[in-house]
C-alpha cells in the first residue's frame, strides 16, 4: 500500500484487490453461458434499423433480485419491478427494449410497462409475475406500444442458448460495442457460471445512471443471500464508475439464480461458497462496469483513478469520485496535459479533509507531484503516459491505510456532440 | 409565485427579486467609480502580450472584507490575505496579477506572495500590512517573480482614477471581456457609489469557483456590518452561479470601503443605510456574478435556472443547482434540445424529496411539462425558444413557495477545446 509512485503505469488496468481470492476463470456466452439460459436480441420497430428489444429466459424459475435506481423521479419499468420482487422472487423472463425510456410517462407509461410484462408472460406460458420489465433510450415520450408487443413473439421464437450477444446488442443506445462477459469456478466441484450483459454510456454518476445491467447465474443462491452478494459488488462495481455525474430514471442490475449447475446452495453470507460465489459475480459486475466506462459517450480514453493513503476506503472513494468527475480533469485527459493542478483542486472540494501538502500524485508509473510540493517531473515522460489509451492517476494522501479506485473517461467534443442533439 | 408557466421568457433575464427596493442607478467607471479610488492594469511580463497586473489603491484606509474559497487546497494568496485579515481592517491597496496562480506551491509560494506585498507596500509608501494579494491562472507552476515585481512600480505611476477599466482587463485569464461595473445611490441625500470588476470563467461551482471579484465604495461601513453585507450578496450572487462544477483554490471576493462618500456611516446590520448599501452591493456582484456566466469557457447561451413552488428557498437551490450543474441539460440547451427529461432527472438526483407527477417545467415561455405528465408542448415554439442566447428553465415543484435563482451557461465543443490544452 502507500506506495503509489512505484505503481506500475504498465501493468493492466483496473485490478481492484478482490475481497476473495478464488479459481475464477472467463468464458464466451454472457447472459447464456450459465445453463438453463436462453436469450434474444430482434428488430421490433422502436429504433429504425438496429435491434431493440431483447429477452433472457430461464427454463427453470430463477431466483431474482435487483438493485434499482435512486433518482426521485422513477421510470414506470422501475415501479413495476419494484412491486413483482414485492410479491415474488422467481422469475422466468426479462424483457427489455431500447430506443425509448418508457420514463417520466404518468399512468399511460405504468400500462404500457404492465402490458409488456403480461405479453411476455402469455407468450412465453409464464406467470404475470415471473417477468421483469426494463426500457432504456430517450425519458419523456410514451411507448411506441404496438411495436413492442409485435416484437415478443419473434423474440420468443429465437430465443436461444448461444442468444446472449443478440440480446447484449439490443440493449444498446449511444453504446458503441455490445457488453458482456462470463465467468466459471467450482463449488464443492461443481462448474458454476455466472454470465452479464450491460449498456451505458452517458451519464452513469453518481450511482449507476443510465445503466442496464443484467446478470445470470446458474448457481443455487438464497433470495436473502443473493440480494446481500448483489448489494456489494453492485458497490465495488457500478458505483466506482462515473462519465458525466447524471444519474438516470431508469438505471437496474437484475441477477437471476436458477440454479441449474447443481451445485449445493449458497446459504449464507459468508463461508467459502459465498465468497466464490461474490467473488465471481464481483468479477462479472466490474468488467462489465469498466466496459461501461471505456465507452463513455465521446470517450477516447479510459481513466483509472486511485486513491491511496486515506483515512478510510470511504474517504478514499469520495476523493476519487470528485477527481473523477471532474470536467476540468477529464478535458485536461482528454488533451494530454499533465495538469496535476487540476487533479489536487479537485481532491480539495471533494469534502474530505487532507494537507495538501503531502498529497503525492502520478500519472501511470511517472511521479508528477511529491510531499510539499515537490515538481521536477518529465514533461516528456508525462506526455508519453497521457497519450495512451489507457491512463491511471495515483493519488496517495499519505495520512492511513485506506484505498479506493474509479473508472471514467475523458471529456471529448463529440461527447457535446452526441448530448447536444440525443432527440432529435 | 408559483406561476411559472406565465412567466415572461421575453422580459429580462436574471431580475431575481431584490430584498429592498432603492433607487439604485448604474454608472460608468467599475472599480474607480467610487471616490478616493485609483486603478490601473499593466503588462509586466507574465503573459506574452496581454496586461497581467493589475492595482487597486485608495486614497484613504479603507475597512475591508473578502471571501474565500472553500477548497482545502488553498493558493497562498488566499492564506496571506487571512493572515493581512486577522491581523488590520484597513487596508490602501490590492494587488493581483493574471497568468500564473501562484496555488500548490508551497514554501515558495508564500514566500512569493509576501515578497509581492512588501514591494506593493514600498512602492506605494503604505503599509505593509494594507496591502492584499490575489493570484488567478495556471496553478501548480512557481510564480515569474522578477516579471512580477518589475510591473509594481510601473503600475503604481499609472495609477489614475480612469482606471478601473484596464484593472479589469488585467485579471481576465480565459476570459472574453472585462467584467465592470458601478452603482450609485442616496444615503441621508449623500451620494454613494459602489464598483466592482471580476474575472471567471472555467470552474465556478460549487461556490465561487476560480472566481476573483474586486469590489470597492466609498460608503463608510462598519467592519462586522461590511463582512455581513459581503456574505449575504455573495449567496445571493457569486454563490448561485456554475460553469462546470469544479471550485478553484485561489478564489476570492474582497471589498474595500474608504468612506469618502462623506456619508453618515453605516453602523448596523438592519434598517434603511444598511438595506440601502447592502442593496446596491449585491446589484453590482449579481451583475458581476450574471457576466461570469454569460462568459463561461465556451459558452453561447447564458442559462437562468428557476425553481418554484419548492418548501422552501434552501430546497429551491438545491434543485436549481443540481439542473445548472447538468452536463446532459447544458449539453441539450447547447443544441437547441427541449430535453426536459434530462431536466426532471437532474431535479430528481439533486436530492431533495418531491412527486415528480406535480412538476411543471417551461423554456422560456413556453409550457413543456405539466402535472401528471401532460406534454402537448409545440416542438416548433420551444425550438424558437431555445435558439435565443438566453434562455430561462423554470420549474415548478408545486409544493411550497419557496424559490430561487441561479445561472449558468451551455456546455459546447469549444469548452472542451479551452480545457484540453489549458497549460500548453
Amino acid at each position: 500500500m502507500n506506495q503509489p509512485m512505484t505503481g506500475g503505469g504498465d501493468t493492466e488496468l483496473g485490478v481492484q484487490k478482490p475481497l476473495h481470492d478464488g479459481v475464477i476463470t472467463e468464458v464466451a456466452g454472457g447472459v447464456t453461458a450459465p445453463k438453463g439460459f436462453r436469450a434474444t436480441g430482434v428488430h421490433c420497430g422502436i429504433k429504425a434499423v438496429k435491434k431493440d428489444l431483447a429477452l433472457i429466459f430461464s427454463d427453470a424459475p430463477a431466483i431474482g433480485s435487483a438493485v434499482l435506481t435512486t433518482n426521485k423521479v422513477q421510470a414506470a419499468p422501475i415501479l413495476v419491478v419494484k412491486e413483482q420482487l414485492a410479491h415474488s422472487r422467481a422469475f422466468r423472463a426479462i424483457v427489455v427494449n431500447s430506443g425509448n425510456a418508457n420514463a417520466c410517462t404518468g399512468n399511460r407509461g405504468m400500462h404500457d410497462a404492465w402490458e409488456t410484462v403480461e405479453a411476455t408472460a402469455s407468450t412465453l406460458g409464464v406467470g404475470r409475475g415471473e417477468v421483469l420489465p426494463s426500457s432504456t433510450g430517450v425519458i419523456g415520450e410514451y411507448l411506441p406500444l404496438k411495436a413492442l408487443l409485435s416484437g415478443i413473439p419473434l423474440a420468443a421464437e429465437q430465443l436461444s442458448a448461444e442468444g446472449g450477444r443478440a440480446a447484449a446488442e439490443a440493449i444498446m443506445t449511444t453504446d458503441t460495442f455490445a457488453k458482456e462477459c462470463a465467468v466459471t469456478f467450482f463449488l464443492d466441484g461443481v462448474r458454476v457460471t455466472v454470465g452479464g450483459m450491460a449498456k451505458g454510456s452517458g451519464m452513469i454518476a453518481p450511482n449507476m445512471a443510465t445503466m442496464l445491467s443484467f446478470i445470470t447465474t446458474d448457481a443455487a443462491v438464497e433470495p436473502d443471500v443473493l440480494h446481500h452478494a448483489l448489494l456489494r459488488s453492485t458497490q465495488r462495481s457500478f458505483n466506482r464508475i462515473t462519465v458525466d455525474g447524471d444519474m438516470s430514471t431508469n438505471d437496474m442490475v437484475v441477477v437471476l439464480a436458477n440454479g441449474r449447475s447443481g451445485a449445493p446452495p449458497v446459504r449464507t453470507n459468508s463461508g467459502k461458497a459465498y465468497n466464490d460465489f461474490s467473488s465471481a459475480l464481483e468479477r462479472v459486475m466490474v468488467k462489465l462496469a469498466k466496459m461501461i466506462a471505456r465507452d463513455g459517450e465521446g470517450a477516447t480514453k479510459f481513466l483509472e483513478i486511485e486513491v491511496t493513503g486515506a483515512r478510510d476506503e470511504k474517504e478514499a472513494l469520495t476523493a476519487a469520485r470528485s477527481v473523477a468527475n471532474s470536467n476540468l480533469v477529464k478535458t485536461a485527459m482528454h488533451g494530454g496535459d499533465a495538469n496535476w493542478g487540476r487533479v489536487l483542486a479537485a481532491v480539495g472540494y471533494s469534502g474530505i479533509d487532507f494537507d495538501p501538502s503531502q498529497v503525492e500524485i502520478s500519472f501511470g508509473n511517472v511521479p508528477i507531484l511529491g510531499r510539499n510540493y515537490a515538481l521536477g517531473f518529465s514533461e516528456e515522460a508525462a506526455r508519453e503516459v497521457l497519450q495512451r489509451p489507457e491512463i491511471r492517476i495515483t493519488i496517495n494522501l499519505n495520512r492511513g491505510e485506506g484505498e479506493a479506485m474509479c473508472w471514467t473517461c475523458d471529456l471529448s467534443k463529440e461527447y457535446v456532440t452526441i448530448n447536444a442533439h440525443y432527440r432529435t
